[in-house]
């Protein structure tokens, strides 16, 4: 877990600003949770991996391990809100992971749902809205794979795997990255999956070519078992993302899968093409607040890893170490007060300032200034208060320049980029 | 422990995101901390009643109960943060308290806390900028409440009090709201406390006038134990915060003490008018910081209680149901396309909106926009594809206009209120 110091909460605070806008702006309404669930919830339909990875706290509460769960928890039993609905939240999850990089114990996910939708305008539209998103951060080189449990299901199902093994056969494809092809083929045999299914497996999970030529190289592995709808449905959707702008970003991954067991059908995983591995990812899960309450409902959600983001952007671009812009230097005790009265006109004026607090000398304020990264300095001298008027100061250039404080606000905004 | 839906949330983060705006306009820097921290840092100088209070996790965390405790172990581990350390943090914390109204066990705290400085400007910073944050969210009706420990201190070593049972009297007539004047000396006396010394502490705990009268009643109290410095302290603060332009909102009040242990200094507690209990409070801990490590450092401090301040802003004012402004009704499904392209046409003019995720007819839509509280909706038809326009209707009142996007987003914003 991790202390954050200003230099980085000023930036991490700027990207969820961005992400959060973007989220209003597709209509998204925010809903929080407590960070404390019953463990019975968290634990209903977390898979085991997950399970062991959540926080005891007394005797029967946890601390959550996604934001999925507790909304999923709260729609089943606020029947009265109006469907679909759409909500964002941002905000912190907890999970006991060995702490190895970029996995952190604690950290922030970005999740949009949809809740009430079966509609394929849903999933692409939080492909878009999550596009979008990245791209208002900065990360313009992206990919989104697109993959449906459902296909999986009908070409398995077709080949001859058991049902009751369809879900280890996820498990296991959805470790692809992590231990290749040779890998996955270890884990299917634990699952007593017969050698020639787990070649069939691997044949389909490798089908490769464009988007056109996996759907349509796919095609011929699922048709009796129904599950070339599904593969219209993809089809679709990629349609509609194109619609949106975002169609270059997308590729058919027939080895998608996910690990949460509660995906039921569409599933999406963002990666950088910088190498730096998921940052997002989401997937439908129509049974899951069936689960917690009588009444089923489709659901379909992404969830923007922000840390992963920031770690990427962190290392693109350098953190400006501070908001403030301006720091207001009385030349000695007695201008205390005359600097007070300056320092609340600034920030009428929308200039995030600050005065001195200790009672400093003025070199010393100067010294403090710069070591803050504080780029302008208003020296408040009898002089100066006697013209109403103060000494502005660039720390950058050095400047100086005896100006009204109406005038000073002016430079100090159009300096800072600030519109 | 609560779930926020969109009525609430909506409020909540615009509240947050007022108080943000003034924090960082006075100069204050976001540092935020993990919500788990080590039992033994959360317990070092929380006292008794806050300790029973700690959720445990696992073994040896505990989630944090207040925002302070947390930055004063940054503050001992990171000597290089340069000095006076202005921060900001508005996040959660969490007491396993007794439910009752207007108390949870997970809440959210305002904090804003200035490290470094013994300067008594910094109190009046922060009590302004408290005040200035209540103003901002249209609380205009507040008092804060000021003292100073060393004086009560100076006070009760010169009635001949013990040393050894100051801190038992400043908590006893912390009480003195909840449980009264006979409370406060019953309690007192538990702590075998003379009868001469609680008449004398009642007498001065009672001290009544105006700011000024108070001040001058109260040093004959305290003039042999040198507690004369901090009343001239508290009356320099009374003018400081009169320059910021809140002296109106101020009291002297010596009968505040605060619960927490670790105050060593001036302490505020401010209330609402309406009789809503405390609405924040805070003050100085010149010794916590120390405690967490080797190097003592000044530090004071004022949180505002959040929670308490939305329970009085929703009885005030009625919720904003949602933040989109526009609906995006296709006719029919062919028209999904188009109306996507709207979508994103009004989002780039930043107007935040959504489209039917449903495929629902057009009776549908404007049922669902209706009960949503959404504004404005946009009807998308093959007439106004092939005019390039939309037709927008108020559901409000009623009214329809075939117009442009362009148009319509202008009338959209000015009557959102929004610039």
């Amino acid at each position: 877990m991790r202390d954050f110091l200003p230099e980085e909460m000023n930036m991490r605070e700027e990207l969820f600003d961005k992400i959060r806008a973007i989220f209003r702006s597709y209509g998204y309404e925010p809903l929080e949770t407590p960070a404390l669930e019953e463990l019975e919830i968290l634990t209903l339909k977390c898979g085991e991996d997950t399970n062991k990875q959540i926080f005891r706290v007394e005797e029967k509460l946890g601390l959550r391990f996604d934001l999925t769960v507790p909304l999923a928890r709260v729609m089943a039993s606020r029947l009265d809100i109006p469907k679909p609905f759409k909500r964002y939240c941002i905000s912190r999850v907890w999970r006991r992971e060995e702490p190895q990089k970029g996995r952190y114990r604690e950290f922030w996910q970005a999740d949009i749902d949809i809740i009430g939708s079966s509609h394929i305008g849903a999933e692409a539209e939080l492909v878009a809205c999550a596009s979008e998103c990245l791209r208002a951060v900065g990360i313009d080189k992206f990919n989104v794979r697109i993959n449906d449990r459902r296909i999986l299901e009908a070409a398995f199902l077709e080949m001859g795997v058991e049902k009751g093994k369809l879900l280890d056969a996820f498990r296991a494809i959805d470790k692809l990255e992590k231990i290749g092809v040779e890998g996955v083929r270890k884990e299917l045999a634990t699952h007593s999956i017969s050698e020639t299914h787990i070649e069939k497996i691997i044949r389909f999970i490798s089908i490769s070519g464009t988007n056109d030529e996996k759907l349509r190289k796919a095609r011929e592995f699922l048709e009796k078992q129904g599950g070339g709808k599904h593969l219209d449905g993809i089809k679709e959707l990629l349609r509609l993302i194109s619609t949106y702008g975002y169609g270059d970003f997308i590729t058919v991954d027939f080895s998608l899968a996910r690990g949460l067991d509660y995906y039921t059908g569409t599933v999406f995983e963002i990666s950088c093409s910088g190498g730096a591995g998921s940052i997002g990812g989401g997937g439908r899960y129509d049974g899951l607040i069936g689960a917690y309450g009588g009444v089923q409902m489709p659901a379909v959600g992404i969830s923007l890893g922000v840390e992963r983001i920031f770690d990427i952007l962190k290392k693109e671009s350098l953190a400006k170490r501070t908001r403030v812009l301006l720091y207001i230097a009385p030349v000695s005790a007695e201008l205390y007060n005359a600097g007070i009265l300056i320092a609340q006109k600034f920030r009428s004026m929308h200039v995030p300032c600050e005065i001195d607090l200790m009672g400093r000398p003025l070199k010393k304020q100067f010294e403090y200034a710069n070591a803050r990264g504080i780029p302008f300095v208003a020296v408040v001298g009898d002089r100066e208060i006697k013209e109403n008027m103060i000494t502005l100061r660039s720390l950058e250039t050095g400047e100086e320049k005896k100006v009204s404080t109406e005038d000073a606000a002016k430079i100090i905004l159009q300096n800072s980029g600030i519109p």
